[in-house]
């Protein structure tokens, strides 16, 4: 590693270069979920990368915090490179509520950093590609942000998929009907022990929630409760609601939830995706105050998540006394690839593609305007930069070119050019520049 | 600041929020550069925003060196956020040089950071749209990155600008004919010292060039070469051509612009953007070896350039002994936006957009499922996400809804629906959906 010597080109461990292959892929999918968000009237925003540290910390779970990357910049300032895109959103929203039209429909597609340990699947840099509803707090919005989802996952040509939708407060109704008195923090934590039943299974869950003070004996008639489902898969929800009954806001979501799962199975009629109501799904975090999902690939629900989020009614709260309810999730777009590529889903492009091919030097001149005028055609062309034609046509080969156009000395004269298709190996000289267009 | 306050939302100096204007403006142009990368056959990729410090440093100017976020990660390592997308670029390509297909033609647009002093216009987070050829010195893979530039410019929709060319070697050979006998360094100052020439004008320059030890008495001389321009504004190369006679080096370059030059303005024939031959563009960096390129809007030439670079043949020098040359240029996202706003060339989409208003809570179901049949004929449309239809038809007017579909206990039953034209306040009741479909 002398100053002058070659030094081994390395990266940091957790973060990834992206190959063309992947990164089109990427782009791919991006794409798809920013044409169905802006079909849908949602709105693209950014934020920085790097924030005041005040504004991340202390947002996330205490593990997000020991996750963050955070330094001094050059001006002695306390920052921090963003963790997800929720809460640098909730700052913009605080910032900019006097400019927004509320409900804002929201797309925000963006890079965080985690410094977490490694594991497959797990980075230190991914994607985040997060949809949200602010202003509303209606089971329209509520329906409006998953029928987006549903689109862009019947869309993206992962196979078959299943959302899964629970609700933060139904499930609170069953706690509080099957462990009288928690506190809210024990209550929270009841919700994240049931987050791990898919993991760990339902015997070490009870485990868990027999530990908390309060809520001992309750674990396995709540667990019970959860286990209820009907023979189509979705929980027994009258069941649920004689459980409840009584709890006007249990019942009132009972009511939403029901609505909002019959108008997202119309939606989601003919498509890929499945909707199962399943009430024991709690997800971690603890803003989520209604409708919560999660979304498994149909052939590999070992993966985890791939999209998933729910309702919150506290956005902008520490940054404005404004109450902004608000609806939204994300697509984990790097673990949806990773599911993809598993189950050999991604294909590389068939896509026509052209190479001009150049046999003289006086043709160069001839050979880059046939390649300009294929491109207003808007068709993929690429040329020789090499004067060797043999090199030329290697590389035409490497490249998956499906056609090779020749020009040389006699087709300059003649304005014409030679067509060989590289599938069928058919090779047709002479053409002239309209049949040559037509032919593409 | 209290800790369950309210605290203030503030960004930090030099990074910005985009809010869905501008960045749906910056989402077209990244798009606009894709489609005509793509279509010429580059290749995106990514690198992380995060590398290690030892790749990055001391690779720019030293001014670059001192913008730099660098700081211990988590792991005690010494990171540092990119500050460019060239210098990662190197490190990929000397890493993964055994995959790659050469010419490499690479696309990558990405995020980069320095802690500049802010000014207009100068942000500390910005975006880099780099597009580069790998593994060619010939006059092809500079033709092809120069054409894929103008493409994009001339689409961009930012009026007339101006491509200024210069050549490296050409201005080396200029340079040992007029201040003979100079180092390499001692010619590097002398580069950095011309490329002043538009800030600070001639006769500053000079006097930067005389102090240059070595230099002294040729800068009036070679001042006064580079301002002989033909009637049409390009520099006197058959002039220049009579200096360097000899320079076989310079000779060669000159025939090889020539060609560069005439294939070009082939290919911008018809387009918005005009070629100049001014081989008194020397660019600050080091690196460039042979042609050199800058873009001004023939609006705005005082926003300095908005898309540059120029050939280099070291890219991975200190990874690799592969010696890879390379041709490049970055299109400056951020000031080219930043011009068009100055210019007021950026318009608020007129894009039709259709919103659902639904009258009695009896026809939400039929509100979505006319929402989705609306989205699936890929019309962009929107539906009310409170119950009031007076604040959903307020809704529609401010996100600025083109037409209202209104429905409600009557619509449900006939299966029709009332169109309103937000433009004209033609409203017709009682269509039926194929005759809604119809007139949208």
């Amino acid at each position: 590693m002398s100053k002058h010597g070659i030094i081994e080109p390395r990266r940091l461990k957790g973060f990834r270069d992206y190959m063309p292959d992947q990164m089109e892929k990427r782009l791919e999918i991006m794409d798809l979920i920013r044409r169905e968000a802006a079909l849908a009237g949602f709105r693209s925003i950014g934020t920085p990368a790097l924030e005041y540290a005040e504004t991340l910390m202390g947002q996330g779970s205490d593990e997000t915090d020991k996750q963050v990357y955070r330094f001094k910049d050059n001006g002695d300032r306390d920052v921090a490179l963003r963790f997800d895109l929720t809460v640098p959103f909730a700052r913009f929203v605080g910032e900019h509520q006097g400019t927004l039209i509320f409900p804002f429909k929201k797309l925000q597609i963006g890079d965080v950093w985690r410094g977490e340990n490694t594991q497959k699947g797990r980075y230190r840099e991914f994607t985040q590609c997060d949809l949200d509803i602010i202003g509303a707090d209606t089971m329209m919005a509520d329906i409006e942000v998953l029928s987006v989802f549903i689109r862009i996952l019947s869309g993206a040509g992962c196979g078959g998929t299943t959302m899964a939708l629970g609700n933060r407060r139904i499930l609170s109704g069953l706690i509080a009907a099957r462990c009288p008195g928690l506190t809210p923090v024990q209550e929270t934590e009841v919700l994240i022990a049931l987050d791990k039943l898919a993991k760990i299974g339902p015997a070490k869950v009870a485990d868990l929630i027999n530990a908390i003070p309060g809520a001992q004996g309750g674990a396995d008639q709540l667990l019970a409760d959860l286990a209820r489902h009907h023979a189509d898969g979705d929980s027994d929800l009258n069941y649920v609601r004689s459980i409840v009954a009584g709890n006007a806001d249990a019942e009132a979501e009972i009511l939403r939830t029901e609505q909002v799962l019959k108008i997202l199975r119309q939606i989601a009629s003919g498509r890929s995706v499945t909707l199962r109501l399943d009430l024991s799904v709690a997800r971690g975090l603890g803003y989520y105050t209604g409708i919560v999902f999660e979304t498994t690939l149909d052939l590999l629900p070992s993966l985890g998540s791939i999209c998933s989020g729910g309702r919150y009614n506290d956005l902008a709260a520490r940054f404005t006394t404004r109450e902004l309810p608000g609806m939204g999730g994300s697509v984990g777009l790097d673990r949806l690839i990773a599911g993809m590529e598993e189950l050999n889903q991604i294909s590389a492009s068939a896509e026509q593609m052209v190479f001009v091919a150049v046999a003289t030097q006086d043709a160069w001149d001839y050979g880059f305007s046939l390649l300009n005028q294929l491109r207003n055609k808007n068709l993929r062309a690429d040329i020789g930069l090499v004067p060797k034609l043999a090199n030329q046509f290697r590389h035409a080969d490497r490249i998956g070119a499906t056609h090779v156009v020749t020009v040389g000395t006699s087709e300059v004269a003649a304005k014409t050019a030679a067509l060989k298709d590289l599938k069928t190996g058919t090779e047709v000289r002479d053409l002239s520049l309209a049949d040559l267009f037509s032919k593409l």
